[in-house]
């Protein structure tokens, strides 16, 4: 099954309220940034254009490849024999040219390892089996007690889960390249790994025993810059090199994707948004600050601006976050739509516009992609109004140059992403790209 | 006179209320994005970091060279080998090294030509006119008429304000290496220039004619980057990959760099960031929108939260915005400080902190540096508490890992940052760095 073939899943059932998050809190002292203005390692960058094309296509030649990255046809040819030798990449088939010689198509290994992705969210573990070509092979889902914030317990519960993906599936851990784990809020060091996860109330724990616990190469990230790093490679990334994704759920992020790159900042906090302000004193958000963008477009955000609507409004009541973005979405899209849900739909979509305005003013990506179940459920009603309020609302009331629109990366998104990370680092560590991808256990 | 070493002057007169602002408008359909993923000229952009190097150090030596900028030796050889065949650097004596062997030193040539940078502010035109060490040689300023937004008349202004400058210094055209003129709210095309100016009314006028009527290589930029890239160059940038430089005046602004490099988006108006929202629904704003961070903390705003405090106060009928924040510094610093004064400047600090968190948060720096007339004049008093409100309104609660801090880069660094960009342009054009210089007329 190649990779920008396969059919996207549908939302995952678990990714309903999993609440992501996201913090920009760091380490004091701590600096994570790609020193500066040293000489790049040229080849490496390469290497991992011409992996990213190769993963774009599915099936590519040398030549498509070369088109694709810029890279000179000479270069490609190195490159790709390194990448076959490594294993990484295989030639598959050859097609007759137009001068009649046979081209060699070449794709990513499908055979020779496994990668696994984890998405950590406050009410289940979801682990994700790949094959190096990120094709989704199974994956298993564990409830989680949100309740139960002890870091040993998390730690067990990824482990556990881990073990149940690879022993359902005959999977031998010497096949598993590595393993992603993407937890909300996640600060990390260079040495290390620490974890911040403010609405878990951890601060700064120690993740070093996950390690062990795991036994296989790991990674961390956040899970919002997992979503961005799947929008990079799987979704609209591939075909333009700026753009920001927002995920809409019981939290409300952003990641950014700039030049090509996940945009990570001097420690890798870059791109928090979700508690960014919207309104100075504003209504009181589960971070603490007042005002946050999420107090507004987060699922338990909207139910207020409902309440505040309607008082007493019967949809108001719904304890379920997502059972309530479910019915105000069947209401809206009804035959006869509840002026109060619609009013609160569009009265959401002034907030999100407006704050909107702001990211794409301070980072003027080419595009603005909404994901989340909060997205999907509620689909055109929310992104046509969102999109009329973030050009009136763009500062200097000028034309906005980035386009509004919804990702059509499916599935788990986090478990994708950080799986991708995985890859990247894999190939880090064999020397064959030297790029930074900051977080490994 | 070395580039690093001389000494800073006090700020221009000339750059009291100069009315910095900023814009995000882009054009519809215009993508002046960094192609995507294409191989990079590693050897052009070793060039530019070696020309940083000498530009940074003023005077250094070929191993210095290969220490900042991580270069090999062999490698730093080559690039001062071109740079001095091309008259870019020059060797200006040797010293003894440690072996007994002379080493030589390397500077930027001082002799060769001259850059000439242009300040257009709301009520004045400077030109500054540097050596190609950006040493400041001579400036002249005109006012202008801040009512007088006629593009042609702005465009004769422009001219006049340059030819002044090189007769009074008789300096022939053909010394010129280039001009670069600061415009606020710039916006442009890759071919030709048409830049938008909301507060001037200008709405994409075509600014060809600037450049029949200077007559010279020309680059436009908008003043925000160019702060931003004097402080790159000459101010804390030289230590720092990742920076937000924050200019307070009448309006507000901020140049945002990245690893180095200013941040610029898909259409080169990225760091859009006064007119962003501190509060939804707040504050009228001079471009349009309600809530606006500039309506809060530009010198108007802030007179306005003194009329809030204090309805009828002594400094709120000031008329001239600059004699305003004099005098409230005054008083703040006086003997007998006015508890009034003293909310004033806590609110703004309070808007600004909460506002600098955002950014933060979203663009992950080193370090925030603030600058502009209002910066100077209130001081400490204002950057202290500000301070304070940016940890203590930090998303999450968490620790800020960026530093505040005051600008060492004194004198019009709106025209010393454009003429940097000038230089960098003419590198290019001469073939000797590729870099990515997007506003050439
Ligand atoms: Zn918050
Ligand atoms: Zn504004």
């Amino acid at each position: 099954m190649k990779y920008s073939r396969r059919s996207v899943d549908a939302p995952a059932a678990g990714g309903q309220a999993s609440g992501r998050e996201s913090t920009a809190a760091t380490f004091q002292g701590m600096s994570m940034g790609v020193p500066r203005r040293t000489s790049r390692d040229i080849r490496s960058d390469s290497r991992l254009d011409v992996l990213h094309a190769v993963l774009s296509a599915g099936e590519t030649t040398r030549n498509e490849i070369a088109q694709a990255t810029g890279l000179s046809p000479a270069t490609v040819v190195t490159i790709v024999g390194e990448l076959l030798a490594g294993g990484i990449v295989e030639e598959t088939k050859s097609t007759p040219g137009r001068i009649g010689r046979p081209t060699a198509t070449v794709s990513m290994s499908t055979e020779r390892t496994r990668v696994v992705g984890i998405d950590v969210a406050e009410t289940y573990i979801r682990a994700v089996l790949f094959d190096t070509a990120l094709g989704q092979i199974a994956s298993v889902e564990d409830a989680r007690d949100e309740h139960d914030l002890d870091p040993d317990a998390v730690v067990e519960g990824i482990g556990r889960t881990i073990d149940r993906l690879l022993a359902e599936n005959e999977v031998p851990r010497e096949d598993v390249l590595g393993v992603g784990v993407a937890l909300p809020g996640l600060i990390h060091g260079p040495t290390g790994v620490s974890i911040v996860v403010p609405h878990w109330t951890w601060h700064k724990v120690e993740l070093d025993h996950l390690r062990e616990r795991v036994g296989l190469p790991l990674v961390i990230e956040n899970p919002l810059k997992s979503i961005a790093t799947a929008e990079l490679w799987l979704g609209r990334g591939r075909s333009c090199s700026s753009l920001v994704t927002v995920n809409l759920g019981t939290g409300v992020g952003a990641g950014i994707v700039l030049e090509g790159r996940i945009l990570r900042g001097a420690t890798n906090s870059a791109g928090e948004w979700g508690h960014s302000l919207l309104a100075l004193d504003g209504r009181a958000c589960r971070c603490g600050r007042n005002g946050c963008v999420e107090a507004y477009v987060g699922a338990p955000g909207i139910q207020l601006t409902l309440r505040e609507i309607a008082p007493g409004h019967a949809l108001a009541d719904l304890d379920a976050q997502s059972d309530f973005i479910t019915a105000l979405a069947a209401v809206a899209n009804g035959p006869d739509p509840d002026p109060a849900v619609l009013e609160t739909i569009d009265r959401t979509a002034y907030y999100l516009g407006s704050a909107l305005a702001d990211l794409v003013a301070v980072v003027n990506p080419e595009l603005v992609l909404l994901t989340g179940w909060t997205t999907w459920a509620l689909g055109d009603s929310l992104v046509a109004a969102t999109r009329r309020h973030l050009v009136a609302q763009s500062p200097g009331g000028a034309i906005v140059g980035a386009e509004l629109d919804v990702s059509t990366v499916r599935g788990n998104s986090v478990a994708t992403g950080v799986a991708m990370i995985v890859l990247e680092r894999f190939l880090a560590d064999a020397g064959l790209v030297t790029t930074s991808i900051p977080v490994a256990l």
